[in-house]
């Protein structure tokens, strides 16, 4: 078995949640799943100083150059990508999935997705092949599938702000405690709160550890 | 109880390893210890493109702001800690322990070390309080225990070059797998192999949790 993991940067002020991706990593790889990581190529939105939160101006940092400290290497541009090659895709969450692979951070429930991320989404849509989400990375599956008509089942974890404007775009917000995924059978859709809820970085691992066993069910 | 993590960059070519940390962070909590990421202020020695691995001429990237991408900013300059306050000190591995913390991946035994980097260890030796190093980073340890005349023992796995520089400077070098530690009881030095051995990101979150384990034997 085959998954995808989509980074989008690396620091979760700008990029993908370190610890939600490597935890997304360590699980698949418990679970006996092998993983190709990949991320769209471009400058992110912003590079933000992780210590003051400031944006750093003038800087511009490439998202998928970012994810390969992530992924050590071991990954390719999302266009390359057959998903006939894979059973599974997973969506780590960070800044990076609402500012780089679609502009929710910034446009909310009206954001644009990067062109080549909907595709692939679609795709294993098309093909009945589970996805999973975590963190803020929700939002970007209901953008996708609200356009198209799909109302899917997701978890942001509890955050009512966020929670409305996944109902705006056309999904169902249902609330989950951080060491639990919310399953949605009928699309195969999988999601859990990680760093929307952890309290510490073991939650995010029982967060992922969630995740990876849910989209085992649907595979 | 408390643990200082020193880290020295974001990314194996150029800086701390990313699993090794990540899975450090993540052993530490499960263990019920209370963390606090540190690094040395400063560029790192190189930027590296983590695709292609060529060095990026005329980049320039600071080891404290991008450590702070792996800590989420939950960290201080390493000249900021009393080792009063700290119970354990890990070292995670990549080649920021050997480019930046140290010099080891250019100079081998004849190595020059961080002075702050230094001052630490030896302040942590006199406290008589444990300290862990994974991957490449226990020829950190044994730079500055060398130079004391302090014979520690350490692995980095099975590596016979690397063995040979860590004896070079004074440490007795022992094979370990990449499940287990290698505990040092006289001088309260743990280290295990993580990536210089791992096959795949689980050996390393085994070896981070042995040091973790060994750790905890010695406080």
């Amino acid at each position: 078995m085959k998954a995808g993991v989509v980074l989008s940067g690396c620091g979760y002020m700008d990029g993908s949640e370190i610890h939600e991706a490597v935890f997304t990593l360590l699980h698949l790889d418990l679970a006996g799943v092998e993983v190709q990581c990949m991320s769209p190529e471009g400058n992110q939105l912003h590079v933000v100083n992780h210590i003051s939160n400031e944006i750093c101006k003038d800087a511009s940092r490439d998202m998928l150059l970012e994810s390969a400290r992530i992924a050590r290497g071991n990954i390719v541009n999302i266009s390359s990508i057959n998903v006939a090659d894979i059973d599974v895709l997973v969506f780590p969450g960070g800044f990076g999935a609402a500012k780089n692979l679609c502009t929710f951070a910034t446009d909310g429930a009206t954001c644009r997705v990067n062109k080549q991320v909907e595709e692939i989404i679609n795709k294993m849509l098309d093909a009945h092949k589970p996805i999973g989400a975590l963190c803020i990375a929700p939002a970007l599956l209901a953008r996708v599938t609200g356009k198209t008509g799909l109302q899917i089942k997701v978890t942001i974890g509890n955050d009512r702000e966020v929670a409305e404007a996944i109902h705006a775009m056309g999904a169902l917000h249902v609330d989950c405690p951080v060491s639990e995924a919310i399953i949605d059978e009928t699309h195969k859709i999988v999601t859990s709160p990680a760093y929307m809820l952890a309290q510490s970085i073991k939650d995010v691992s029982e967060s992922a550890h969630a995740l990876v066993k849910g989209l085992m069910t649907l595979v």
